[in-house]
């Protein structure tokens, strides 16, 4: 095959065969097609798009790129969850935990934060010792024993994927629907889900603007996922404002420890119990959603699901003590309120900017090389609809540095848009797609 | 300026700024710009277009990244004439002289063969002794004393071009109307021309397959000349079989002698006539083509454009006896006729497959090291309309080996169609766009 003939007929708008698809990602990966070709196609994918079969095959022949998992051995079935990422996403510290303890073994591969959204690897941090690096046997290991493991990548799945993403980064050719979903979903199917829930962010600060565009990527991703034989169901849920309360690393842990004791941010706990219920019904331990969220909710209340956070913490070698008792997980210096410089009603949040705010107040990552300082951020109480008047506390600021607080400060109330007129809360989720 | 906002801008269907295309050709130029990238903005141009503006803005980019020539010291107005190629187009070889003749300093810079198209340095070369390389001093003394002058490349003109085109090449992004116009004429405006006729050649033996596409590609190029301060007016002209009866290099060397001697074939004095019309026009030495073709004509007749084409052999170190007595140019070993296989009416040729029938003959290149054999070709004044009985002389081969004449009889052959109906002669000129 020629690389040019391909390139030429997705520019022409024509179909790319199943042959043709496997061929690109093989040679791509061994380095054997140059970038600048690569990149041609790419635009011609964007602007030319991909059929369902076209996006299917992408995504099979990028996950076939590297090791594909089976943990059928330790597991009789795996149901993994994705989210799109969000500002205050602490989703899989609470349903992790919860899916688990219903007897459903959780081995879940996870990343640090990226952009302004923070990462569960890097929020399980703020436990002394805790860590998440371990060879696939160890992996395995844990998921036998425990029921349930968090870690980093531990084989090289769907390597090329990262090759194609880095080309697609620096070429404007990211935000396509087609490339978007195989990129997700390959590595889901490599690291050998059975089921699979997407979390679809939408809003202020997701990738996502609009609930349309929102649905269109997770029509796709969820047509990946039957046509590849997982079963695959996709949540449509609101980013306009950070979820939950807490933004920043120990501060999140604290508020899913709440969670799952039964007394966090109560729109969180139906964001989590909707995550979970899918979960839990996909592994075909519930008849319905309702009786797969009664499971849930039943786990939580006679403590299992703490349990088996606690398991996670210890078996990765944490310090249970930390989260028996949040009080020890790192504190800031300098908690300060944030108060409402006018009357009014929340009527929009610019999301990413707060989860910016977040960032350069320590939380998160500048550049690659940054340490995260897991003792900052914010808990804003505040939602969209909520009315206060000028000087009330809407929500408080950890920070270890003076100047940082100031800005941040700054930052989140920049971010905050108030309006003399009634303002109708949000939804949690605006669809569910199957 | 970002690259990447440049993509993202083109890629949405934007108009790039002067700033930012000038920005973006100096940089690619000056290899601070990755080729993934500059591809991913050429599929992109290739896909959204780009607007009358940014054509002339590229074009003038392209020009300006190399030297640009003044040739106003030793030649008043200067005029150059493109094809844009065909098989046994050596209307140049003719033209040149005709103009010179008519007062106007001709200083051509041309190329080697390309695919199925010979060259004119080429088909020069057909002299011995006859050389085209030349400083940039050497070209203007020559202009200056001879008012004609026919070399290669003697300054680095447009290096951008070359680059991108490399790039285009391999990436499925040649056949983009703005950038096939911007690579010409990038060309002609740093060689200094202030005036050009471009002959656009349409059917089966060009690079545009109708005549609405020619206009298009044409409109483009003379639009840009116009907006860059050239005089420009391009030609429509047909390539459904070749150019004049003679196709390879010392044999189209002769027919343009026979041609400038008032004997050549009619349908190609025609083309030629128009060519040096429009260019006799453009340089304000008549007041209407039919005027400027008079004058055309009338050099021709009284020997001066026939003294012309001699000064040319000569200054550039060719053998004058070759061109008084063309026998003395390279014969073939073998000159065998070709014969009509049926009786019927040539309906149709593949010009292209005659181009490339007369290359693997030996007279032009496989790959850019292969020799030429300048005696080498065919004679086929059998044109489209024209009625024989089979075994009727059509053509005669020129080889210098006895299997390669062979397959050059098959390949003619193979290219030509038969009819049983009576078929129309086809125009040489189809329109001229100004």
């Amino acid at each position: 095959m020629r690389m040019i003939d391909l390139i030429e007929k997705k520019r022409d708008g024509g179909e790319l065969t199943t042959a043709e698809i496997d061929w690109f990602i093989r040679a791509y990966t061994d380095d054997k097609i140059p970038d600048y070709q690569a990149s041609a196609l790419m635009m011609a994918v964007y602007l030319q798009g991909m059929s369902r079969r076209e996006t299917v095959d992408l995504t099979l022949a990028i996950a076939r790129s590297g090791e594909q998992l089976d943990l059928h051995d330790v597991a009789p079935f795996v149901v993994d969850k994705h989210s799109s990422g969000g500002v205050g996403d602490k989703t899989s510290l609470v349903v992790l935990p919860l899916v688990a303890a219903c007897g459903i073994p959780v081995g879940k591969m996870s990343g640090r934060g990226l952009g302004s959204s923070g990462g569960t690897l890097d929020k399980m941090e703020s436990f002394n010792g805790w860590h998440f690096e371990m060879s696939l046997p160890q992996f395995k290991q844990q998921l036998a024993d425990v029921a349930l493991v968090l870690s980093g990548q531990t084989a090289e799945l769907a390597p090329a994927d990262g090759k194609l993403y880095a080309l697609r980064d620096v070429t404007g050719t990211v935000a396509s629907m087609p490339l978007i979903a195989a990129s997700i979903m390959s590595k889901k199917l490599a690291s050998g889900a059975d089921a699979i829930v997407l979390d679809v962010k939408m809003g202020s600060g997701a990738f996502m603007p609009t609930v349309e565009k929102a649905q269109e990527l997770a029509r796709i991703m969820v047509d990946i996922g039957n046509d590849a034989g997982r079963k695959t169901v996709a949540i449509i849920s609101d980013m306009n404002q950070p979820l939950g309360h807490a933004i920043g690393n120990a501060l999140e842990v604290k508020e899913a420890i709440d969670t799952l004791h039964g007394r966090g941010p109560e729109g969180f706990w139906a964001h989590c119990l909707e995550i979970a219920g899918q979960m839990i019904l996909l592994a075909g331990k519930a008849q319905s959603l309702d009786e797969a969220k009664g499971l849930a909710t039943a786990v939580r209340s006679n403590g299992t699901a703490w349990q088996k956070f606690r398991d996670l913490v210890r078996a990765q070698g944490g310090d249970v003590a930390q989260a028996d008792d949040p009080s020890l997980l790192p504190q800031a210096a300098y908690v300060e309120p944030l108060l409402a410089p006018q009357s009014g009603t929340i009527a929009a949040m610019d999301t990413a900017a707060i989860g910016w705010a977040c960032v350069r107040l320590g939380a998160g990552r500048l550049v690659k090389t940054d340490e995260v300082d897991h003792a900052v951020g914010f808990v804003l109480p505040a939602k969209i609809g909520d009315t206060y008047k000028a000087g009330d506390t809407i929500g408080t600021i950890y920070a270890n540095d003076r100047a940082k607080l100031a800005e941040a400060r700054e930052g989140v109330l920049a971010a905050i848009t108030w309006s003399e007129e009634v303002v109708r809360p949000l939804p949690h989720i605006y669809a569910v797609v199957e």
